[in-house]
């Protein structure tokens, strides 16, 4: 993950002129009735000479989180619990920036955000800054079923997280190597980075419904209890059958002020744009280039994959046997 | 209050049928290049025989409130210091739930929201969860133009107010008899419930540019950390210059799952739909009946303050002197 960093300046000058006509697009279209999943690990400046066994583990990772979303749908299971599986498992994974492998704080501690959200009726619930949840996606998912509100955090949060059963995680329970390594790194230059790795994933299932789900250890060094795009619906995570679904990753601020996801969801909903066309204008239009990158399936089970950075960490599956795993193009 | 709540059951009834065909509007189209103010101190179900001092001393707030954005727009001052300086003198009136006079969480205490946003650029800035902050508001507004992010929360939040040279004020700074007696009762009752007075304030300026500002003390009785839709960009909050400036007041959870501002706003700019037209869609159309409130304007300087409760604390003036203060229709 050095080298990431290491080289992103460089990659600036190379993002300014490659935006200009965006390639970075996959589409696909699959029979309507049909299920379809998209998962992402965050997009940014990933070297292409990333060493060998960093790649392979992002493709191992990406590789069994997909395969489990792809088991419940293809066995007929919810959008809803394709979503939440898929994320868990990339949680769980500590090669991301989510759950265990999360980025630190500037106190050289984590805080993590998550949402969810069913498209069947647009209920939804988000946790921010929670910093004892192993699985920061299955306490939204709790938030969202389990309690009035749709939005909780902090330790508000993780005492519901213990009223409904978890058992708490100490906070080290998140530390990995790298990330403290990242920090030591951040603090030196005293600037907060981004931690590449949001995590997310959109499913179209059988019956027809939407689902999305995001997870984030947020910015390395990040300070005074920010709260990113993850867990504001409408920014990075959004679901309603009458559009679309869709997971967002990138410079979280710019995805809030331009209420990404629902901008992309207000195009196909009342304007009856495409979800490709709309994701596409929303991403390379509206937001500066290198800003980021979506995913998002329509309820026709389209999957639009789209990043205006130089790599994004993704998969795709649907029923009609196409399934990939891609960084670059 | 007591009365107000005593009420609201047998209100429901009543609403149910009068969303039927929704009277409750108002819309002013002001000429282009003037200002134009909107103001709320939250919508509910406030009794037509609330006791005369009550009902004087929320006419008295409001005409204050509305003093001091005038002053700043007939002055030739922003929009955005407009509404900042509707909240933040709504925040200092205890009879409504923003500041000093914020309703009592399960625990007692007062947690607070607010955010602010610029609609000449997006710029934006949200806080929750403050406790020892005197006027939200106003480090909604630091967080926007002092700091890299858009969304604090907690302890953090309070941290970086502190960095701004702000004063912490003791937690019980913000208690009020009237909001205690409340808790009693939610906590007896065992249940949330909405504390009438969300405060917002919405403005077009002699430039040209639409700002939005709302603040809140939230629900009362609430747990675990509950955000509602107030610092949520998109659901109680937004302005472009693009569309219209809106700040919304009622169930968050039901404004933050279908982005009530951010769906209005996206009829008007995706859409061409009037602002009226298109809040009155959102508002009667996707919402549930009673669900709240909001009010608005468009970059032509045209006010809208719409509601589906049976009254809205709301204030409206313009540049062609037009000034009113309304509770019922």
């Amino acid at each position: 993950m050095r080298r990431l960093c290491a080289i992103a300046i460089g990659l600036i000058a190379v993002l300014a002129c490659s935006q200009q006509s965006p390639q970075h697009a996959q589409a696909t279209e699959p029979e309507t009735g049909q299920w379809a999943l998209a998962i992402h690990g965050g997009a940014g400046n990933i070297p292409r000479d990333l060493p060998t066994e960093e790649r392979d583990a992002y493709i191992a990772g990406l590789t069994v989180a997909l395969d489990r979303g792809v088991a419940v749908l293809d066995g007929g299971g919810t959008a809803l619990d394709a979503v939440e599986k898929v994320v868990l498992t990339l949680e769980e994974n500590e090669h991301f920036n989510a759950g265990r492998g999360a980025v630190f704080t500037h106190e050289g501690r984590h805080e993590l955000d998550a949402a969810i959200m069913d498209g069947s009726d647009r209920s939804c619930g988000s946790v921010a800054g929670v910093t004892t949840v192993r699985n920061p996606i299955h306490l939204a998912r709790l938030v969202m079923e389990r309690s009035p509100h749709v939005f909780m955090a902090g330790p508000g949060a993780e005492a519901f997280a213990v009223s409904m059963g978890l058992e708490p995680v100490d906070n080290s329970f998140f530390d990995t190597q790298k990330r403290r390594d990242q920090l030591d790194r951040a603090l030196r230059e005293e600037q907060e980075r981004a931690g590449l790795g949001t995590v997310g994933a959109v499913a179209l299932d059988r019956a027809g419904h939407l689902a999305a789900a995001t997870s984030t250890g947020g910015l390395t060094n990040k300070r005074w209890g920010r709260i990113g795009d993850v867990p504001v619906i409408g920014a990075g995570t959004f679901a309603d059958d009458a559009s679309c679904a869709l997971s967002a990753t990138g410079q979280g601020e710019q995805f809030i002020r331009h209420t990404v996801t629902g901008s992309v969801a207000a195009r196909v909903e009342l304007v009856g744009m495409d979800l490709e066309q709309a994701a596409h204008q929303v991403l390379f239009e509206v937001l500066r280039p290198g800003d980021g990158g979506l995913i998002g399936v329509s309820r026709a089970g389209k999957l639009v994959l789209l990043y205006s950075t130089p790599a994004m960490l993704r998969g795709l599956a649907d029923a009609s046997g196409r399934r990939e795993i891609s960084i670059w193009e």
